[in-house]
């Protein structure tokens, strides 16, 4: 497979005080550091302590029905990497927002912002919202249709990136002397006027100096993938096995390629949630630990909604009762299919199943020993399965600082990885190019 | 008139490098500190050291027609209050968020997030965003309705203010041995139905450390006054004498009372734009030097939008032609009826009218010495005009200095202002009381 060097990247995914939804429980994290934003900042200086590309971190526009069980985040993405980008100078600052809820001029805004604020260390994971329950917090009743939310989707970004491209490189002119502020020919108004917005612009905030935040995506469904083929310049996704992670890696950069784009142009990254300790026993003693404080209650409550069906009633030693077809799924499909798939494996009950979703809700976990990790890391950016990866640690700080402090030297000392950051932007870190600006004349347009 | 301590409130009121329209092409700044996030963090600290009560950011979603040769803002305001919360301690933190445009949910969410990560200093202005500029950015054509404006308005905070009750205190738990992190019967629903939004709740994050953020407004129109004498617990006003500002100060403590609540419950902080200088000539040099550099172009452009005429050709030194009844103004009523009011003062030229809004955009200049300042000060206070002010300074960071370092220590010497915090929250430092929950249950309820 194709690379565009021979480094790979890493995003470190943050959740609370860890992925694995009994992190908040175990006696390796402090559980009121969920409520601690000196917490999250300590989490971005480990990362960039790391050389790592970016942290992210996911939302959801309503609590669902796990608040008594499960950690609820306190925090706004946004805000959170706010006061992370304040304690910070290189590490890239990726958060989720919807196109399914608010307006494309807020939103552009809002990163715009965090762009600023950062230097140009703003990313943007693209979601469309697939729950119920969120979609009663704006008015709607019942799931609003996948292919809905991704029309919508389109329309949306197609907005934002017109926003970000309304104030050319070089418009803040700010002499003084002629108090000429901004040059007006390079701030132009945008006039969307589509099926579901009417957007005149310009931006009220310039552009940054990255160009615009990096866009992300994870969806992996048919319509999801075709979303990132054409928008994505990183995607975050689950895969369980090396064979699958090939086969998702060959299929999106086609689709990548389809679009007109360079396959370079989309980073694909993997999700791993690695228990890691001196020894394989240990890592897998490690990983028990955490499955053995997981709330049955919660996690059928959680497997129900994935699932389309009620299992909250369930006997948690019987295998799983028949599933609807991934027809009938309104939701995220993709986490629907992979989820199908891992409860087909070797019929699991349900219990063995709560225990593999419990670390990362699907993503590959895996338990090991530095070299291991780093062995599995370096396996699949060969073997053509990634860009890089989505790092999830199961508890924080402790799972980050296991990562950098003892993964990421032997992934620099095999030449894996940067020893050192040669890009201040997130654009830069990941080798992504200049994104260019629609309304930016050539020097030809000038002269003639 | 009856003040709740003998102490007033200090608002610090930043914008750029200052509020004067020129500020940005004066020696006493330095322009490029509109693009840099330190220098507003250094704002924010400065107005720690003087002990005020918060720092304000206003806000608008259009450039509008000013970027040749205004200074447009970079940040998105709540995104540079976390920047600002992250490097202080007590100061509270205010910013403009429209009703018009937007999301009860998107907003309440962003606002307890800073007030989560500023552990309880957030507070909200509340507007109603009257531009055409603003709305063509949402899809809406023309300038919306006052009366639309203020009715959306009213039922955005009604779901707004529900949301921040949606979680009670104490309804995080944390309780990592039973495995409950939070208390559902502590947490609810708001299912709001109403004209212009349905919204089931709850929010999700918990309830802050004040409770909820402190509501600002700003309107001073007749639908402006009964909104803040319904919801606003700070109003800021332009108030251009002593007589204005003690008629509007008992004009809106009688609305709040008539609306059940207690006059002490609302504090008015009429805005103050400080010219400071060791003697009175100097100072009005210092105001002078200011107004010298204000381009008219610009600003014929600003005062036509207020007064709904078009003046970019009018002759500077002719006096102003015949202005549209206040029915017609469908923009910011109160904003164009004092202009139209200062205008009439001795029939003044275009160019004259100009430079007296240079400074505050209508609100009132004043230049003097420290003790002027503070004279000026402790007499509206005392006089029943102001229970604290919205310190406007012309020039930044300098003229905040100048406030904190040479005025503050007179108003407390003369026992008008706080010497030390005593409180940690935006709430308590404007002296008012927990909010209440109108889900919290009494210990009566209980028992029953």
């Amino acid at each position: 497979m194709s690379h565009d060097s021979k480094h790979f990247h890493l995003n470190a995914f943050l959740m609370g005080v860890g992925h694995h939804e009994a992190a908040w429980r175990h006696p390796r994290t402090e559980a009121h550091r969920v409520l601690d934003v000196a917490h999250f900042q300590e989490l971005g200086r480990i990362a960039e302590r790391g050389k790592l590309d970016s942290v992210f971190f996911a939302d959801g526009l309503a609590v669902g029905p796990r608040i008594k069980h499960n950690t609820q985040a306190i925090f706004e993405p946004v805000t959170l990497l706010t006061a992370i980008a304040v304690a910070t100078a290189r590490i890239g600052l990726i958060a989720t927002a919807s196109t399914s809820y608010g307006d494309p001029y807020n939103l552009a805004r809002k990163f715009t912002s965090l762009d600023h604020i950062s230097a140009g260390r703003a990313g943007w994971n693209i979601v469309t919202s697939a729950g119920a329950d969120e979609a009663a917090n704006f008015g709607i009743d019942g799931i609003p249709s996948h292919r809905g939310r991704y029309d919508r989707a389109e329309e949306f970004v197609d907005v934002t990136l017109a926003l970000w491209d309304s104030w050319e490189d070089g418009a803040v002119v700010l002499d003084a002397s002629s108090g000429v502020f901004a040059d007006p020919t390079k701030v132009h108004t945008v006039d969307h006027a589509g099926e579901r917005f009417r957007v005149r612009g310009p931006l009220n905030s310039p552009r940054s100096v990255q160009g615009r935040p990096l866009l992300v995506q994870a969806g992996s469904s048919e319509s999801g993938k075709e979303f990132a083929a054409k928008y994505a310049e990183a995607v975050f996704t689950a895969q369980r096995t090396l064979e699958q992670g090939q086969e998702f890696y060959r299929d999106l950069k086609a689709r990548v390629v389809r679009h007109g784009r360079s396959a370079d142009d989309l980073k694909v990254l993997p999700g791993i949630v690695p228990f890691i300790a001196d020894t394989r026993a240990e890592a897998e003693e490690l990983e028990r630990s955490f499955t053995d404080l997981i709330s049955p209650e919660y996690s059928l409550r959680q497997l129900s909604a994935i699932l389309g069906v009620d299992l909250t009633e369930h006997a948690l030693d019987a295998p799983l009762p028949p599933l609807p077809p991934v027809d009938e799924i309104q939701g995220n499909k993709s986490r629907y299919e992979l989820v199908k798939d891992l409860a087909g494996e070797g019929d699991r009950t349900v219990r063995e199943l709560i225990g593999l979703l419990g670390g990362g809700r699907g993503h590959r976990t895996f338990a090991g020993t530095p070299d291991q990790v780093a062995d599995e890391l370096q396996t699949w950016f060969e073997q053509g399965a990634a860009d890089g990866f989505n790092i999830m640690p199961p508890y924080l700080p402790g799972g980050l600082d296991d990562f950098v402090d003892r993964v990421v030297p032997i992934l620099q000392e095999r030449g894996l990885f940067r020893t050192e950051y040669t890009a201040s932007t997130l654009r830069g870190h990941y080798g992504l190019a200049d994104p260019g600006n629609r309304f930016a004349r050539t020097a030809t347009d000038v002269s003639a």
